[in-house]
């Protein structure tokens, strides 16, 4: 079902594994006239890169980008994008052990199940590896995003196991701490948890959210292509992640009408509301509001603390996973789901072009 | 983008609008030789009916399904199946309040935005009523689950408002109270707080879950093809649901990771697990756990309460929606849920044939 | 696979079978605000009927189309489109002698071993019958080509049998004969012969063209999506053909390359070519130059004369088909080509929107 | 509409430009524990290769191809995987003449018309180069044809220009001539005339055939995924392709039903026809019997014989295309050919899986 493929008439096919010779992806779809180079790229890449702090993992991947295709001259030319990056740390090490061994939380029984075969180096296809891909993709449609529309795209850190990270959003200071958390102050008590997080050997889970600003009303196809679906489809395809919710989401299920509902005001050259309980979609097309949406992303499986596992055989084995893991996969979710929202919408809004 | 077409393999497309002569859907990919009549498709569609109880729209809608195609001699024959059902209840009245205002909450703003025409009457396509015919879908893809694998679909309402409705997980009981819930003892809680809640005009969200039990390890195509990405779209595109967990959901933000993978052991013929965060699912391919998912649903925008809106013109207006609407819609999404959990199983169980 | 559904953008998916109770179709993606009304769908269906000559079969169908939804006080609102044709003449007649025997040069063999179960009443779904619904979505295309770009498509019967039918082409005498002929010159030499054919209990082949004129450069997607591969594929979708052309098609291979490109030239105000060997497409994508198309129909292969086949049992059984069918299925393919032409160029304008 | 994607579960998608950096596709969808190496993907290569004879282009492609992903220890993984070529001749010359010309009888003036901008250099992504992609993907189904089905697939030229070159099919000769000819004798006769047109700096026009052994009965999805539809498409999406035909073909047009149809009969263990005039196709489904293709290729339009062209001011200019072309495009076609079919029937065969 060309399960590697995300979007429709801007389609993004990833490929490759953790520990393969390269990563890459073909970007079909793209209008032409882009200007697109390899350094718009990267500057995305360094936002997710591993090894910024010590609190994420400490590879180091280059990820240098080579452009193989369908720009011409610094501009896009309508003809399919393939971005290629290699995998220069991919330590050669011995995977004997892990070899046969099913850890919990992971891709390794239900691949192994589905498939009869597996490259369990670094997880493969299964590692969050893949994700550099989108976040790739993803610096592409925002820019097509902000030249044609001025659509601007901000994800923070919203929650850290229990601390919550945004009670104060500040945007300016997403990129000044490296939880790209919106309120300066709470990165103290950050870097205290995470240290000791990390010197205990467990991790924890983070809720992420993203808006857009400035999308035009009208995106979006009823009834199965609806903006809030494809969102929720988008967010969930992304490794760890265990929730999503638009606007106001789960909070919703408590709220009375009269509460929920976001009345309309008539503003200067714009249409107002009174609140955005439903994140700027309503019927499964964008508002005109910021579009909001939130994700929750679990802690991290891969733990040097042992846990109940089983091997091929279906013997109990207990597992114990060594290597550079994050201590909190949801810091790195940040421009990830940034580059999510930002392929569903430069999608959707190509589509909405098709009935005007 | 074909986005009234729901699935790939098994691909349910929907058509017609609220008071429109007829909705109907068109089922193309059902294996052949599945045992087929009306009344298994009526027996699901009764679930979700109006006018069962006091708690829910006094509408009444017949919903008897034709099946125009695809059936010969009582069986599928791998042509599309063709459902049918008449609009009964389409009162015909004076619409011309609603056809040029535009109600908050409500799609009627962004799909005239994006359209430049509605049907307005009674919601038109963007009425509730489309889901009947993924209930009438679904009662097939269920048939076809529960007779291949002996897949079992159970979904309750989970929290009305603020009032967590299963503390108690009794399915038994689920049928046999107006709120689908699972815990008989919470039920005269609810019709006091329904009864008040009818009465004062106003409306609540839901929080309405789902499970499968028997499904088979290896359903799901990773990465853009993730059986809980595929989920998290289907519950989405349902009207009013505004957030989408899959097991532990938004609570695994704040759980470490000892405590939320779930340690595998070797039970007797199958793995076992010692807890079921993940929901079912584990890199986006089913476990053999069963599948958990939790959907929130807003409360409606409809209410005789008098709210800030505007009209086609741009100016402002009080909205006041006079009608039978349900005070809260989640209640009957249960078999919709239900439904859509069903419908993205069997698609997924039938593209995993392909690599087998 | 939706293999049902003929389009991406503008996607219609066909059901029903020949003898069931109706058959019907879903247009999706149709732009909002074109006209649509019954009678314009069945000037087309007319058109294909059978029984207006005695040259084609002596079935009455009535043909009468229903809309269902997707349209509303007489115009297109975006949302998808269902027609309903009920089946008024499929006779009630004993089919236990078809119903276990497979006929030559038909579907009856392959479908079964594929599906294990068919409808053999009439033919069922493998029945010409399904391209009714082509003729009626073709003609919405039809209408919203000719509104928004002025583009007229108009098919004829080019040959039949060894009589080239088309020497002359004079279209303004298409629908004033039976055969579809645009040369009145060859009509009694058409009559004589299918006389004479009808009497032997014989069939024959025929070759249909088609052309579009004031196509714009530019529609037509690279590679895979080339307009000439989607015509070649819509055509050979249609029940008995065997053959596509594109241009000067086959007479292509004894061609020089100096005798096959077009020059071009500077026109007045657009482009002009010398020649149309291309049949206005380069490169998969529309010249501006005249669509041409040319397709062949196999003659059809129920005859009264009898003919080696096969039973379920696998035992060889001697077939005779009576019934009312055409002995020339390529006369009434007209109105079937010019549909698939107009569907797929609406398909591909809405696509090509996508960039621009 | 991610128009550079081929198939639907064994899909594969193509990038790149002929004198870019390099080439390359992505398939995915491949079923798991295939054996895969670059060699058997190679030995396809070099039969599509230029420079193999006087007869086709000059140029020299060392098409060494990488496998970046999808096969791991030796077999696919059912990952997606991904080849790269790099363009190693690619000749930096000066392109300043063609740069702003439309020559006739290529994809110049409609594909800059459609994206505002091209890479004009060797033809950029319209230039056959990319049939490499088609031939190595091809390639992968081929093996896996093989291996589970023993399906066997044999093209050939059957003609060339007014040249029959298959009166005689002796396939054990055809990779033992340039023009992969099935008729040892007719060698010295297009000797001959390519030498002679050569000379006179003009190109033509050739015939491609194939066939594919023991495909089972059932491939195929009726009514719009058509097996000869989708053949049709493939074949008519390679460059330079004008017309394909299925079995009898156009020939079918001046046959009578008592001729065309082919007669069943009873064999040992299997079905047997009398003849194969459906070209192992009925109702759009295979049947057992061979599957016969037949397509019509242009000659090139880039001669060094001058032609009436335009420039991108609309100015007419006098094109001469200079450079290392074919004078008959179809001989290299064969292998891809072999390749489309191929694709076609390996995604055919994968959604045939799923309704059993």
């Amino acid at each position: 079902m060309a399960s590697n493929t995300f979007g429709t008439i801007f389609a993004v096919t990833t490929f490759g594994e953790s520990h393969g010779p390269a990563i890459g992806c073909v970007i079909d779809g793209c209008p032409p006239g882009l200007a697109i180079d390899s350094e718009m790229i990267k500057a995305e890449l360094i936002r997710r890169a591993t090894g910024r702090s010590r609190h994420t993992s400490q590879r180091k991947e280059k990820d240098d980008v080579q452009i193989l295709s369908g720009v011409f001259e610094g501009k896009s030319t309508g003809m399919p994008i393939a971005l290629l990056i290699e995998n220069t740390d991919a330590r050669s090490k011995d995977y004997s052990r892990i070899k046969d061994q099913f850890r919990p939380g992971h891709a390794d029984y239900t691949w192994h199940k589905k498939y009869g075969i597996r490259d369990y180096r670094g997880g493969g296809r299964a590692s969050a590896r893949e994700t550099t891909l989108r976040v790739a993709a993803g610096a592409i449609a925002k820019a097509w995003l902000k030249q044609e529309y001025n659509i601007e795209i901000q994800g923070w850190l919203a929650q850290l196991g229990s601390i919550r990270t945004d009670t104060v959003k500040d945007f300016s200071v997403v990129e000044d701490n490296p939880f790209f958390a919106p309120d300066a102050s709470v990165v103290p008590e950050l870097e205290t948890f995470m240290d000791a997080l990390r010197k205990s050997g467990d991790s924890v889970g983070a809720r992420v959210n993203v808006l857009a600003r400035n999308v035009p009303v009208g995106w979006g196809e009823p009834v199965y292509g609806k903006l809030d679906a494809e969102l929720a489809a988008a967010m969930m395809s992304i490794n760890a992640a265990k929730g999503v919710e638009i606007g106001a989401g789960f909070e919703a299920v408590a709220q009375k009408g009269t509460q929920h509902r976001d009345a309309m005001k008539a503003g200067d050259n714009k249409v107002e509301f009174d609140s955005n309980h439903a994140g700027g979609i309503l019927g499964g097309v964008s508002s005109g509001q910021d579009i909001l949406v939130s994700t929750a992303f679990k802690p991290t499986s891969s733990l040097r603390l042992p846990v109940g596992g089983l091997n091929i055989a279906g013997e109990e084995v207990e597992i114990i996973t060594t290597g550079r893991h994050d201590p909190c996969v949801g810091i790195r979710a940040v421009p990830i789901v940034e580059a999510m929202l930002a392929l569903v919408l430069m999608d959707q809004c190509l589509r909405n072009k098709c009935i005007n």
